[in-house]
C-alpha cells in the first residue's frame, strides 16, 4: 500500500474545477496516481477523487485540507474530505444472532484483506461473543428493548465515540437504528438488506422472493438513513434462482451474495471510494 | 432436431408416479431421452416434462393424449399436454413503435436457430409494417382507443384464431391487454418487462431506477394475467450500472437484457419446457 | 435436514433404468423427494441421482446397496454409490500460507451453513496454526521437501485413513499431490485453481491474465488427477476486470471467487450430488 | 447525442499532463462533460479521454489537432486523435455464412441503437446477399482461395478505401485476414472469437469446451493482429453451461454471448472509448 492522500469534493458544476485541483496538486508536487471525475447534470453538481503521493507534496497532511479549502474550496463552494491511506480507518461491527455476515468480514480482516481496524463488536444477543473472542475483539451486549432503546442507543454512541469509530457495519443486525443515532453517523453506517431493493423491503424478503416466484434473488448494502430500507444504495448483485430452490436454498445462496455485496461496500468505505449526495453513491 | 414426443404433466403429489408414466412409457416401446420433475412441497403437487422418440413408439401420436389419460392421467388427476418436436409452434409478434426487441426476435427466426413460425405481426402503430416487408411476413395495424379497444381487440383475437396461433409474444407492446383477451390465451401470452420485477413495475422503470440509485437494471419475462406485471415469471436477467450511466445508458444497457430475456422466454415456449402454476413456473 | 438417503448410479444406457429404479424405491415403500438422470449422449453413458426419505422404507439402510446391486445393479452392470444425509461427511483441510480460502471454509462450517466434520487441518506451514486453533481443531505440520515428500505424504494418507476422512480440499494448498497419494482418494480430493481453466493453468495465473489484458479473472474448483489442473471440473465463475485493476486488485477480486467457487464445489460434495465420468462431472 | 469533440491521448507519463490539458480546454472555452484518465504503471505510460462541447470552443474543429500538438502535444510527446460525434464512422462488415452476428449488428443499427453508417457488406460467400439487400446495404462477394487471397484482399482494401471506411467488423467472418490488410486498418478491425480467449483459441471452440467438460462458455471481441486469437482484448462475456448442454446447446447460448460482446465492441468503436496499447485496450 502505498502513502498517499485523497480528496473527495463535491459543489456546483462549473467550468475549470478539473484544471484547478489539479493545477493545485501539481504546483505542491503532488504526483497523481489516479483521478477521477463526474457531474450529475440534473443536479448541476460535480464530484471528483483525486489520489497523490504524500512523499515529496510540499503542504504538511494536517496543513492540506485548510490551505486547499482557503485556496480552492471555498471558492468553489466545495465540501471537501482529505483522507490518509496510513491512516487506518476504525470500524465498529454490529451483528445480531447470525453469523455468516459478520465472520466472512472478521476473516477478511484477519487475513489482511483490509486496511482497517476493528476495535469492537455490539450485538443485542449474546451469541457472536465467542467469535469476538476467537479473534482477540472486544465485545458488548446492549439488549434491546422498546423501553430501553433510547438509553442503549445512547450508550452504544458513546462507546463508539470513545473509540473514536470512523464507520459502523450493521451485519445482519436486526435491530431498526433511531434517527438520533443516525445523525450521529451520516453516511457512517453500512447496512446489508438480504433483497435487491427495492423489491422486497422489510422483513422475511427471501420468503417473498419465493412466493413471487422470482428467478433471482439478490442483496443490497446501503447507508442507514431515518427511512428504513431507502438510503443510498452502495452495491448490489443477484444469484440467478429456479423452481427447484427452497426457500431454504434461497437463503443459503443468499448469504453468498449478502457477504459479497457487503464486502464490497465495506471495501469501498475504507478506501475513501464513496460520495453520498442525493440519496445516491458515486463510487470511484 | 430429433423427432420427439414431449409429455406436460402437473398433479396433486402422491409416491409412484415417476415410475408409473415411465413404466408406460417404457412398455410402449417409448426411449426416453429426458425426464425431469418437480414436487411443489408446499403445494403438494408433481410437477414433469418427459420427452421420448417417436420411432417405434407403439402408440400413433394423435392418440398419445387419449390413452395416457384414460390408464393413468384420470387416476392420477392429471393436468396434462402432450406436444411435438416435429408441429412448428405458431407465434403472433405484437409490436408498438420501438423495434429493438422484435428485430432480435426476428433476426433468431431468421437465422434458424428457433423452430418457429411467424405468420402475422399486429401493431397499434404502422412503424413496423417495413420490417414485417423486410421480412416477408403480414402486418396488421390495429389502432386502439378507449372507445374501440373491445372491438379491435375481438379482430385481433379473430385474426389469431384463423392463424392458429399458439402463442404471443408481446416484444415492448404499449397497450394493455383486456382480461376478455387473456383469457382466450391463458399462459399463452409473453410480455417483457423492461424491469426486474416487482421493483419498478409500471411504465418509466429506468427513470425510477435512475432515481432511486441503484447498481442494477434488469427485465422480467412473464406470462400476462389480469393482473398488470404480476403475471408468473419465465426468466429475468440483469445488468450492472454505475453513477456514470445517464438514463439513456440504463435504456441501452436495459434493451440489451429485454432481448436477451424475452428470447430465453420464447425458447423456453417453443421447446415446450415452463409449466405454469399458481402464479409461479416450472422451467424444465 | 430431513433424513433421507441417496443413491448415485452410473451405467451403460438402456431403455427402462428409470422405470426400474423407480419401482424398486416405490416397491419398498421410498417417498422419492428428487429424482435427477442424465444420459450422455457420446458416451451412450446412463447417471442418475435419487433422494428419498428413510422413515417408511422397509429395506435398513445397512442393506439397501447389496440388495439393489443384487436385484437391479449388477443386471444393469451399474457403478452405485448409497449415502444417508445423517451421516455427515468428514473432511481434511489442506492448507499454506494463504488463509483466505481456508477461513472461509472454517466460517461455512463454524456458523452452521454445511453438514460436515472437519476433524483436521494439514499445512506445509506452521502459519495456520492459528487458526486451527481459534476454531478447536486438529492441526498437522507436515514439511515436504523434494527429498522427503513420498514419505511424508504416507504419513499423511495414515493420518486420513485413522480419521475417516471422505474427502480432501486442497484450500490453496501449494505443494503438487503424488499420483500415488491421489489414487488412495480418487475423485475424493478438490481442489481450487484460481484461474478459469483451461486458460492459465499452472502458476501466477494472475500475472499471465494481466500481461494478457483479459476482461475477465476466474477460478476453477475441480477434482485432483494425475493430469495437473486437468482433471474433472465441478464448478467455476468470474468476475469482470477493467484496465483499471492492477495485479494487485486482479488477486484481490479472484479471492472472492476463488472462495465462491470452491465452497460451492464443497456444498456438492457434502450433498453427494457430483458424479465424475470420463474426465467430466455431472452436477445433479 | 450532443455535439462533442473528443481527445484521445497518450504519452510517457509525468506529472502535470491532465492539468496542462485541462487548462488548454478550459483557456479555450471548452465545457468539459467527461474526462478520464489512466496510468499504466508497467509501462510508464499515460492515457487520457476527454470529451466537451463544441459550441462555444474557440478554436475552429479543423485546428484543433493542430493547434493542440503544437501547443501540447508535442512537447508531451503524445500520440493524439481528435473525434467529433456529428461525425458519424463508416463500418464494413464482413460476413460468411452464419447470419446471427450480422443480422444482430444490422438490427441495431436499423434501430438507431448507434450512430454508425454501413456502407457495405463484403462476404466469401453469397449467403448474405438477401440480408444485405432486406437492409438496403450493397453488398460484395469475393470469393477467398489459397491462390486469389492476396489478389481478392486487395481488391477489398481498395473498396474500403474508396468508401472511407473507418473500421471493420468481422461478424464470424471465416477467413484469416493477411498481414497486408491488417497492416493497412491497424487496430480497426474488430473480430469476435467464439471462446473466452486464451482457452480454447482456433476453431471448434465449443467442441473444446465440451470435451474438456467446463462450466462457463465465453465469448471474446478483440482487434486482429499479425498473431491470430491474440490481438488487444477489447471485451469478454460468458454464459454458464451444465453437463445438460449437448454442443448443439453451447452453440446456441455461445452465440447470445458473441453478439453481446461483438456489438458491445462496436459501440464502445462507435464512441471513440478504445485505446490499445502494448496488446492492451484501454476501455474509457
Amino acid at each position: 500500500m502505498s502513502n498517499t492522500a485523497i480528496l473527495l469534493i463535491h459543489c456546483p458544476d462549473q467550468t475549470g474545477i478539473i484544471s484547478t485541483v489539479s493545477e493545485f496538486l501539481f504546483f505542491h508536487n503532488g504526483n497523481i496516481i489516479d483521478i477521477d471525475q463526474h457531474v450529475d447534470i440534473d443536479n448541476k453538481r460535480f464530484f471528483m477523487r483525486a489520489e497523490w503521493e504524500i512523499d515529496g507534496f510540499n503542504i504538511p497532511p494536517e496543513n492540506i485540507y485548510t490551505i486547499f479549502m482557503n485556496t480552492i474550496g471555498n471558492r468553489f463552494q466545495m465540501t471537501c474530505q482529505v483522507q490518509f491511506t496510513t491512516k487506518k480507518p476504525r470500524m465498529a461491527l454490529f451483528v445480531s444472532k447470525m453469523q455468516h455476515a459478520s465472520l466472512d468480514i472478521l476473516s477478511r480482516w484477519y487475513s489482511g484483506e483490509w486496511d482497517v481496524e476493528i476495535p469492537l463488536i455490539i450485538s443485542n444477543h449474546p451469541d457472536s461473543r465467542p467469535i469476538a473472542e476467537k479473534f482477540g475483539i472486544d465485545f458488548y451486549e446492549f439488549k434491546i428493548t422498546a423501553e430501553n432503546k433510547a438509553e442503549q442507543e445512547q450508550k452504544e454512541i458513546t462507546l463508539l465515540k470513545a473509540n473514536n469509530i470512523d464507520f459502523v457495519v450493521l451485519a445482519r443486525y436486526m435491530q431498526v437504528i433511531s434517527p438520533s443515532f443516525i445523525n450521529e453517523f451520516p453516511n457512517q453506517i453500512i447496512n446489508i438488506h438480504h433483497s435487491f431493493l427495492p423489491a422486497f423491503p422489510g422483513a422475511k424478503p427471501y420468503h417473498s422472493a419465493f412466493k413471487r416466484g422470482v428467478k433471482i434473488v439478490g442483496a443490497t448494502a446501503h447507508y442507514v438513513t431515518e427511512d428504513l430500507d431507502a438510503g443510498p444504495i452502495i452495491a448490489q448483485d443477484i444469484a440467478h434462482i429456479t423452481h427447484r430452490d427452497s426457500i431454504d436454498e434461497l437463503v443459503r445462496k443468499g448469504r453468498d451474495i449478502e457477504k459479497r455485496v457487503l464486502s464490497q461496500a465495506v471495501w469501498l468505505q475504507i478506501r475513501h471510494r464513496i460520495l453520498p449526495f442525493d440519496n445516491r453513491t458515486i463510487i470511484f
